[in-house]
């Protein structure tokens, strides 16, 4: 038996570790656009990475260094030091050379435009205003924004039944829906629970798969794209289903906190898929629906066409057929095994649901015992706006 | 040698052919909503539909009846017979049963609303106000639109070296950016070319790849997908090269009619892939690209986003890099292997080139000799705004 308690601290509630964020003159309004987290004692390291064949120069920068532990993270916004070829690699070896002492084996991470070059000396002025004594993890969180409305964080305390607890913390940035090139979902974790690399590789990766790879903004997968999760084992606790459990709450949180921050978004929507085949073929339904078009601006509309979800799975690929597909917009069952229930009341029935800011679509395939739920938004005119018009 | 002339006279350019559209009152504004294609003697059929595992009934009605031939089509817009059950096929049945004695094997197509039944009564009279002696192409090229803002035809005769000819014609409908869950991309193509049946479908499987495929509006797969092509094969002549040129003139003519005609598109975009490790591989590129919202609403701001493009062509999971990457905006090189070519200057020139109705983007993955064309359009707010609110 065990408990999870949500508190504040951020990615500093673990013990040992220290966070702040400061202005670099990156951002032309001089807001905090550049962070760190340091820990006292080194700490083993699980990844996750972007799918681009395009990774940006941070991401290859880390895969470089092999197998390795740190004690420092230092995150840059406002450029993404994507698609800058081995000098956007050398550009960080040329600024971490400059950081304290202390530092051992620090990891840079980027988020911003695409192809630009890393304004380097802006960077290494920045680093030189790092305090490593604050425990400022708000400030962290504020500086790794781009176009984010508001900053991502989460902390939660994990009490054992013999007294001993261990903490988890985290903060995340996703500009999703606003400006997805220069978009990155960058999501740092730490912890202080004394778990092995090796186990909380596999966690993090079973976890990412569930959460922030099953939120789907615009179907894009950046460049930048970093799930980083530091262990510094202090607390010298651990419990393996009290930490899953922990870290599934913190990143499930997160990514639901990125998708509803995407401007132009006005809703969120959980697309619970069943009765698939096998759970791959019901991602891969739950997905295509959470990145359709059609039903993306459908939601938009507040219009419950469930056609479009039909031919939507339809199109997916996967195994399904009319006769045994049953869509519910939450408790509104709109369409059963070839009947439609779609009359007048019907109809204002599953209106008046789409009007909520969050709502879930259940689709039954009738086909095995498959399932997946996939979280999305909808896709507004302020999207297009933002979108087309970014640079400017 | 030979020579293709481009003339007038659409489905009933070749030799044999009759078509007309009437008013069945399905269209609410009284327009034609109703056309029909017959042919004096029977036709062999080539016929490519849609992979949408939810395929409406005409497709289900056409593919039970096996191998056939047939001297009529029948065409309804406004209802789609989409996810419609065993009743969508067996109002086909009941509808086709009362067309005229001369009629052998009619084949049925709809576009419009899915998940809604027939309106037989309606259909059943309109269909008795076909005269099958009218040759009104246009009538009928107007009466299979939804929400199209034009009509779109083409019809060519093929002259041979030794004076013979014969024709192709054909008519297309596609909603595209306008109605998609209401769209359905259909053509009919006729001709009197002396085509064996195998050879035919070969051809146009081969054309449909490289035209209505390579071609996207919204990445949607429609319920009711359909090309189809008749040949009566009276003019007696046939020439392979000849047949199979004019065939992707008319195809490739009407694809890009189908996109340019989407509300809210302001641009069509070529996206030429080379260089990639095959040609399987290209085409997921050039489609990944005409699918991405991030590269579409950058279309639709004209802005020269090069690192939208290198970024979507890494996430579409073809081999690729950076390091081998080459971006043009027509004759405009922005990013060369490495070399970013993208000062005020630059980008001037490149933006200049996205102000044009139509023009193309050339990507060079640097990799193998795999090369593909495909062809889009821009997303802009007419497309939310129609497709938020297209049944209100």
């Amino acid at each position: 038996m065990y408990k999870i308690v949500q508190t504040q601290g951020g990615v500093c509630l673990a013990e040992g570790f220290f966070a702040d964020g400061v202005s670099a003159g990156l951002k032309p309004n001089g807001a905090k656009d550049m962070a760190f987290i340091y820990s006292q004692s080194l700490c083993d390291i699980a990844s996750v990475f972007t799918t681009n064949k395009m990774a940006a120069a941070p991401i290859k920068h880390f895969k470089a260094k092999g197998s390795f532990e740190t004690n420092f993270v230092l995150v840059n916004s406002k450029n993404a030091n994507a698609i800058t070829g081995d000098a956007g690699v050398e550009d960080i070896d040329d600024i971490v050379q400059t950081l304290p002492q202390v530092v051992c084996n620090p990891i840079m991470s980027s988020t911003g435009v695409i192809g630009v070059r890393l304004p380097k000396e802006k960077i290494i002025a920045g680093a030189k205003l790092f305090n490593l004594s604050k425990k400022e993890p708000h400030n962290a969180a504020e500086a790794i924004m781009t176009t984010d409305t508001f900053s991502k964080e989460m902390a939660l305390r994990v009490e054992l039944a013999d007294g001993s607890s261990f903490n988890i913390g985290a903060m995340a940035k996703g500009a999703g829906m606003i400006n997805p090139a220069m978009a990155t979902m960058l999501c740092f974790i730490t912890t202080d629970a004394h778990v092995s690399a090796k186990e909380m590789q596999k966690i993090l990766e079973d976890t990412t798969a569930t959460t922030f790879n099953a939120a789907s903004v615009d179907g894009d997968t950046s460049t930048n794209d970093t799930v980083l999760l530091l262990a510094n084992k202090k607390s010298g606790v651990y419990h393996e289903a009290a930490f899953r459990e922990a870290l599934y709450t913190i990143m499930h949180f997160l990514a639901r906190e990125i998708v509803r921050d995407g401007e132009g978004a006005t809703k969120l929507v959980t697309y619970e898929v069943s009765g698939a085949n096998d759970d791959i073929e019901a991602q891969r339904a739950a997905k295509a629906l959470s990145d359709s078009l059609l039903v993306k601006t459908a939601l938009y509309g507040e219009d419950p066409n469930w056609g479009r979800i039909a031919s939507t799975i339809g199109a997916s690929g996967v195994e399904c057929s009319e006769e045994s597909l049953k869509i519910s917009f939450e408790d509104v069952c709109v369409y059963d095994r070839g009947n439609i229930y779609f009359d007048a009341e019907m109809e204002a029935k599953a209106s008046a649901v789409m009007q909520r800011e969050h709502f879930t679509i259940f689709c039954d395939l009738g086909q095995g015992a498959g399932k997946f739920t996939a979280f999305g938004c909808d896709l507004g005119h302020e999207y297009v706006k933002i979108n087309a018009d970014y640079r400017t």
